[in-house]
């Protein structure tokens, strides 16, 4: 009997009723009439039961002498806890690997906070829809927050792709917090070197307990994107404006996450969207024509060296930060610069010293949008003698992450240098468009 | 004689013509006629002399045994090297302070590097309306380039505009380099407690020698600004959108640059723009209520404790980062978080052990936009217990600027974050509005 996360007077209660986890429950509380499926409980107080209510919300009551429960129908669908890959005796189309992260969380009832579940197919249960648009199989990889999320896991989440795709799945879907979406995105970019179909990350901004949660939409988008689009990359779908029209997929290595609660804070920088996505109609149109296709087979090459620093400057940063990091064997340090790629002139001999010592020294800016550029201003030549390399228009973000991997595959630096300026998989853009700065309401 | 910069060959004929800097001279060279006004070089080579075209437009020409060079009019401007004020007889109504920065920098001919002139006079050179909107009186204050900005020189900017309005300006206007002038505007803003005018800092991110030159426009409305404005507030006032209309003025602690080379860089951050400037037509339209009108008196109190770090999260940090800090005797640290305001959890324990030894930590967001919320998720509590104190929706660099303003004000840590929290002069902006958030293209 499945009763996840129910204790003392609850647990009792419900063992009683011989009801378990999926059943449709009814609570009278005094002139006030719940009824709804009975869902895991993640509550700290051993009285409260949660239920899903038709209009697709959760609520906790608590139950005491006064509390009628009775149980309306054995559930038919599973919201059991598994760790284990759930297949189905059909061979799959997409599948979804969750890690963590908001898309897959449960609100803790009395305090308003959220963390992650445990299962995809409680995923799934949110969107029944999506089994309309693919046969679908899941796996649990992590159950973490994405704040957590380290290097060593990018290769878990790279090598776990992979043998989705090596299963016969036309594309992959990964379930992430949406903290840190876009660093694991650079890294499977980096990592996954040939695709056989698209690897989306997807998360939510609004846990799915909210009626204006992007968890729905989000998934549902995601999946089709898995199936259907002709591009075989490492892309983020969200949603990509303030209602619930359509997500836009960005490549991995070019969005970052710009809001802290809004529902479209996901967006490209210095790149447009790969293709925006009307769910409802099962549309996926392409913004653009230069992206990688589907292809015959998959390469996996996920190694991270994490000795990399990503700095950033501000007035008053004092140079011996760089004496500093070089001590604790850091080989590598993406500055984030102000402007077109600087840092105070004296900084000039901690730098000279700590690339002499072979420690690589890449220019990112501030500013995000743009492009750096270090032959402009005196400071800028300087830096650049002093061996400091200028990083184009890639985000620092991604160019820590890109650090992390061109240091665990190139055996000098002078390798290092050169992987770090050609753009790999498109997080270089030789050339920037006015429409890629957003416009500001009062322009 | 003025010949500023000319060495050699160049200095040798131009003594010979009994020309100077501001004198019309004419130079033939082959069958190509160039005739302007004798600028300053900063050519390393001794064989160039530079002249201002009627187009605005710079040029420099090498001489040789074909080139002809004839002195026209001997030029009535001064276009000299001076440290000193330039003071009128009259009493002005609007100081420029420079400091710096590309709004007052020459282009080196050959390298095409820009490093900044030393004649806030040379300023006014480009904008002679400037004299038709206010009598003007200058002072150079420095002259770097903002990248070497640090916190010992705020100081003296706070005390020049102190002095400058006591004197009986209107306004301020301070020259500034764009990389750090949104750190400057925070570092002023929090110093100058009261206010008789607007200090309106200026900057330009293309050099007066090109043709689609900001500093124009830029200097004309600060000028315009620092006169008229209602406002005594410490603002930016740089390009508007991406063509020559208009100007917007910026909250200084709400402001950042998001283009490391749009004209239109600077934006407002969850906030909107205190007002848009129509210089041509000599308007200064305001866009809200809400700001401080202008004083009887002007209270200066500029102290910073530069002990205060700004470290950026990223997936592969290591906790002991925080550790180090606290033994370099840092005495608060403001981190750049993911998200709400998150790090990994493997930072609790060091947090908790650097908040014990009276270390203040303070989060913001890298998402920039919206605001941090540390009670939805669990680590954002975990966080919180450890000391952690969530900084709303403050920008990391206004946070950090903050950060060293209090700490030199405060003598206990229980200050020190009452400060942090409370809304100073503007830096929190306790309501936000859909509209803050730039529109992407594709939305």
């Amino acid at each position: 009997m499945n009763l996840e996360g129910y204790r003392g007077k609850a647990l009792e209660l419900l063992t009683k009723l011989n009801a378990e986890i999926g059943d449709t429950i009814r609570i009278k509380k005094g002139d006030v009439l719940f009824e709804g499926i009975l869902m895991p409980s993640y509550s700290k107080y051993d009285d409260i039961l949660v239920i899903k209510l038709d209009n697709g919300y959760n609520i906790g009551i608590s139950i005491d002498v006064n509390t009628q429960v009775q149980l309306i129908n054995k559930g038919s669908k599973s919201v059991s806890r598994s760790s284990e890959s759930a297949t189905t005796s059909e061979k799959s189309e997409v599948k979804i690997i969750s890690t963590g992260g908001t898309i897959v969380s449960k609100v803790e009832y009395e305090t308003g906070a959220v963390r992650p579940a445990l299962t995809t197919e409680e995923i799934l249960e949110f969107v029944p829809e999506a089994k309309k648009i693919a046969k679908i199989s899941s796996e649990v990889l992590f159950s973490i927050l994405s704040e957590n999320m380290k290097p060593e896991y990018w290769i878990s989440i790279a090598n776990a792709v992979n043998s989705a795709l090596k299963e016969g799945n036309l594309g992959v879907v990964v379930a992430h917090g949406t903290d840190t979406m876009a660093y694991t995105a650079s890294a499977l970019a980096f990592s996954l070197k040939k695709l056989s179909g698209p690897v989306v990350l997807v998360g939510s901004q609004r846990s799915s307990d909210r009626p204006s949660s992007d968890s729905h939409i989000n998934l549902l988008s995601a999946i089709l994107v898995a199936k259907k689009a002709p591009f075989a990359e490492v892309v983020v779908n969200m949603h990509g404006e303030s209602s619930d029209t359509y997500t836009l997929v960005h490549r991995g290595v070019k969005v970052r996450k710009m809001h802290t609660s809004r529902r479209d804070a996901f967006q490209s920088i210095n790149d447009i969207p790969l293709a925006k996505v009307y769910v409802e109609k099962e549309e996926v149109k392409l913004l653009r024509k230069d992206y990688i296709r589907r292809q015959d087979e998959n390469i996996v090459d996920p190694k991270f060296d994490d000795r990399v620093f990503l700095l950033k400057y501000f007035p008053g940063l004092k140079p011996d930060i760089i004496d500093l990091l070089v001590s604790m064997n850091y080989r590598g340090i993406i500055i984030e610069g102000t402007g077109l790629g600087h840092v105070s002139t004296n900084f000039v001999e901690n730098i000279k010293k700590a690339t002499k010592d072979g420690v690589f020294v890449g220019m990112t800016s501030q500013c995000l949008f743009g492009r750096v550029n270090m032959n402009v201003y005196t400071t800028g030549r300087l830096l650049q003698d002093a061996g400091v390399v200028p990083l184009e228009d890639m985000l620092p973000e991604t160019a820590t992450v890109k650090l992390m991997w061109v240091l665990a595959h190139a055996d000098d630096i002078e390798t290092v240098k050169r992987l770090m300026v050609t753009n790999l998989v498109g997080e270089i853009n030789p050339r920037h468009s006015i429409e890629y700065f957003p416009r500001w309401y009062f322009e």
